[in-house]
């Protein structure tokens, strides 16, 4: 019997070939550790580029930890940071930026994950008084952890709000490739709409590669010591810049993505025509949120594996990833619907 | 012309091509991430019984990850660390426990990066005074920074006199392997003398894969959210896992141990020999310390890759790896021999 | 023309005259800095008992400073904390709880300040996920931030609550006196609801002095290192323990915060008589919550201090002090009356 | 028998009358809390006046609590602090400068708690490398806590050399008023050395009142944040203003550290003709540090307070005070010489 495909998560899946295939293609001799390296120097120069970032591309091995370098990049000691509640920040890296960086996150309920200028004044009002939490820069999340995705001008507007409002711009892109996949844009368009974001690897087909982009000069001077002390600075770094050498070949980052993009709508397409079955939020990257009967949710679960997003409300997340083929999402759906009013 | 071998680090050496081969065994469909599959329950269950230790083992991919969460481990809130002051986390991680774990490091000189119960005592004497710092655990590291290896006598005199005087035990443990070829003992001898250690994989043979192991069970609890906090939790971890896997069949990483431990004991001793070096630490990891005349230096460093260790006291630090060769150590003693009147 | 009396806070008033002669009294000779002299000794053995606390009374001159203090003595070391949104920990002391002691804040909205164990309920469902962040402690405040009090049967749901739920409770007790002078209740009753507590002192006729109550011995050990760490250790203690002295005798403490919850009461049944203003809280201490017309806010700022407490929402906030007359308050009310329909 | 004057510690000392007096007089009426009164801001532009700064003046109750502030003004995220091994920061505030800023302190042993530009120079060497902690500050403490005092000439060598290294220069001014005494010089031109530094008042005739200058009017526009989240805003802040009026009026402050100092040198001028007792530092301020005989600190001891400082070394340390007179050093002359060869 043939192991079914994991809807759990995009991390559930494996490497993709050539990722690996690079990774042994760089295990040739000695190579400078810390990244002083002429691959990772390459792969950086080349990430910069795409990215058109003034400031430089870091490799680090965790997301967590990329959005915690960026935050502590943007952040004047004491300041606090706006985000939507349902942010990664905020709800799935047990308290990491409170506790690494002091800061405090101002979460802000949203419908779909999404920030807009009117949410992020709402918790302006306290600024200059210093009893309130003082925010110093806005965490957004492209694509966002609901599997939404900023169009281009929304983006724009809150760069825009923020940069008129004195705050500072991170973007969370551990599934950034998912949106300049759904958004058919370049990466530097999207990135033009942050001081600091990071660029995911591994839900894409890496292994242990994740990369933050300074776009600003004025900002980068810090960053290698804020990435040392934050127990981010891998030592044999050609095997992380390897993975994003392979990911940027021929824009594999971008097929992978448009791939498990597609895979998702195709799962959406299908299990929304089941009747039970409702498609929660606009499926635009590579997640599916639906919500199910109880018993259906569990009848399924004894075959497939998938995450209950909220238990109250019934609701459940499909991941799609690289290496999900068709076949996969259909015999998935196939369960999903025999198991429909079982 | 054939690259020269780096003598800078061992980190500057590939990864083994059983550890190669381990990753991309590892690569075959869905597993699930952060830690949860069976390939690292398993490979956590073995390291566990290879260190005897009635806790657990966590795989994290960073060296200084692994001293932090391991401090963060046997530390209350207010405690401050007793350390060498050559020590790792003194001297080469940017001031990550102050910043992170926002402890004092109590850094004691010590002759050959070894503490004793004399030096630790020599700290103790503003305990109970609330104005002083308060010490509550001891880092030793075992091989230490100065290629040095504390013999089982001494690792136990200091667990002993630290368990006497309520504190707790910490081995950076980032060459543990060389000191237990240098010892020529189990691992599990060495980690009986400590509260909490880590083991690298990294400088011996893998990519990225370090653990840290927990030996006592009341000391477990908090290690997976301490973990996750300090963005030191890999999604796919399987393939971390994989390393540690590869590293343990048939004890690879203690015959690459033994092999870096001999190739810097032949080129102390071809060394020692020259006219103007001087060996000056005993060679007893895969580390050689020789202060050489400053243009002696300078014309070695025309050709081969190491740090200069000391630059007032002219020591440099000649580091071998799992893949230095007898004839890349020859080659380098050759030209040690031939620049050394220049 | 006379100063009116502020209605903006209880510490905009003055000190009481029997805490001035204290402080005075104590200026006599030398005295054992940072605590160790004997009145401190007296005054804190005393607060001990008042409370029937095992553990101990620790003075501090800062509000903010106790409940840093008093949650780093319950929190390990990767623990979050509930509370509600309106807690002065989580929106009036610009973050200090996320930046000292790295927690975060897990804020749970209310309709008057207070929890209850279904709320707190609702906070728990991430506990054991590595992910998420982890719940050690509860805040509650007593009185509220809205000027409302906990009945005792309310407090001891919720610490039966935390208790069976592995919960500890940490209770804001800066006004702590106006919620026992309410409830008419011994201090130490209330105190058993709690692990450890603050007692506000400058609030209530002091000039700089609160007090940590820690209810049990287990949790004493670390306070005089945690205290001094942050800052809160006064060197002449003398004069602070001499304002805790003043207050406890005969139960200043308790007098004080009878009359000034009598005059919020008396200008809350006034005002609330009054066309177009409403009490939006019920008035159980010395604060009043009242609604009113926006061009009456502002004809009144005119001549009164207070705070608007919710612009959006046109509710100001009022408060009475132990120095507020009768008088203060009529003339207040005359005013309140006459520019009501302006 | 009337009480022997204490020469354990300045902050042995109760409050000058003057102060007192300032405080009851600051008891009229309501003012404003957390600083916004009049009386604070009137002493606070006097305190700008005195010490020339373009930034500001900000009152904390405590001296370990201005250090913390200060010193956050003045470090970027990552950097660390250089200091003397033997200042207060280092070895007298319980971590506190690791705990709540997170910063490593580079602590440099001297001969009389002076640092120089050479031995700052010393600690310079890893900059740039991202391994090594990044020092970003320089603390010197003014009196040093050995009792000394850098003249002006040390104090501007020292400023140079940060200024063209790029060192921010932060001094502890808990005794500044001794230096300023002994130098005979305005604050202003110690405090020209400075980018920010304290001014302490309580060991020198207040109660509980010190205040943080800063230099720069660019570095000012956070403090207020960052004082409250390091819990040093004070809310009824009149009463601290009101103790840096009464110093600064007629000049009390300096008054009172000229006598302080007067008689430290009349104590060790007296002592030090005592066959067994040696002077072990300048006396350049309150302090005398003497090197006595052990059975002669322990007779001392019976009926004398004062610490001692070094036991190893037999060495104490005896303090006056504002309020220490002529006939309280002659009386423990006459002991010191009548105990010296029991």
């Amino acid at each position: 019997m043939t192991q079914r495909k994991s809807f759990g998560s995009d991390n559930h899946a494996g490497v993709h070939p050539a990722v690996l295939r690079a990774i042994a293609g760089a295990n040739s001799g000695d190579a400078v550790a810390y990244g002083a390296d002429e691959r990772t120097e390459r792969v950086t120069a080349d990430l910069r580029e795409m990215f058109g970032a003034d400031g430089g591309a870091f490799l680090v091995p965790n997301g967590s930890g990329a959005n915690i370098l960026g935050l502590s990049v943007l952040l004047r000691r004491h300041e606090a940071v706006i985000c939507a509640e349902s942010a990664h920040i905020n709800t799935d890296e047990c308290g990491s930026s409170e506790r690494l960086l002091g800061t405090k996150l101002l979460a802000v309920p949203t419908a779909d994950g999404k920030l807009t200028p009117e949410l992020i004044a709402g918790r302006l009002s306290g600024r200059g008084d210093d009893h309130r939490a003082q925010p110093g820069a806005v965490a957004v999340t492209q694509s966002t952890e609901l599997g939404t995705c900023y169009t281009l001008a929304e983006l724009r507007k809150i760069a825009d709000f923020c940069r008129a409002s004195g705050l500072r711009v991170f973007l969370d892109g551990a599934r950034l490739a998912n949106a300049a996949a759904y958004l058919d844009c370049p990466l530097a368009e999207l990135a033009e709409c942050a001081d600091v974001l990071s660029f995911g690897g591994t839900k894409n087909g890496a292994m242990v590669a994740e990369a933050l982009i300074v776009m600003h000069a004025g900002l980068t001077a810090d960053v290698p010591y804020l990435r040392k002390q934050q127990t981010q600075l891998i030592s044999k770094m050609r095997f992380v810049a390897a993975q994003f050498g392979a990911l940027m070949e021929d824009d594999l980052w971008r097929r992978n993505a448009a791939h498990s993009n597609a895979m998702a709508r195709r799962l959406a397409d299908g299990a929304g025509a089941v009747d039970g079955v409702e498609i929660v939020h606009p499926v635009q990257a590579n997640a599916v949120f639906a919500r199910l009967r109880p018993r259906h949710i569990e009848a399924l679960q004894q075959d497939w594996s998938f995450h209950v997003w909220d238990e109250r409300e019934s609701v459940v997340r499909w991941m799609a990833a690289f290496d999900t083929t068709e076949s996969d999402v259909d015999a998935f759906l196939a369960d999903i619907r025999s198991t429909a009013t079982r």
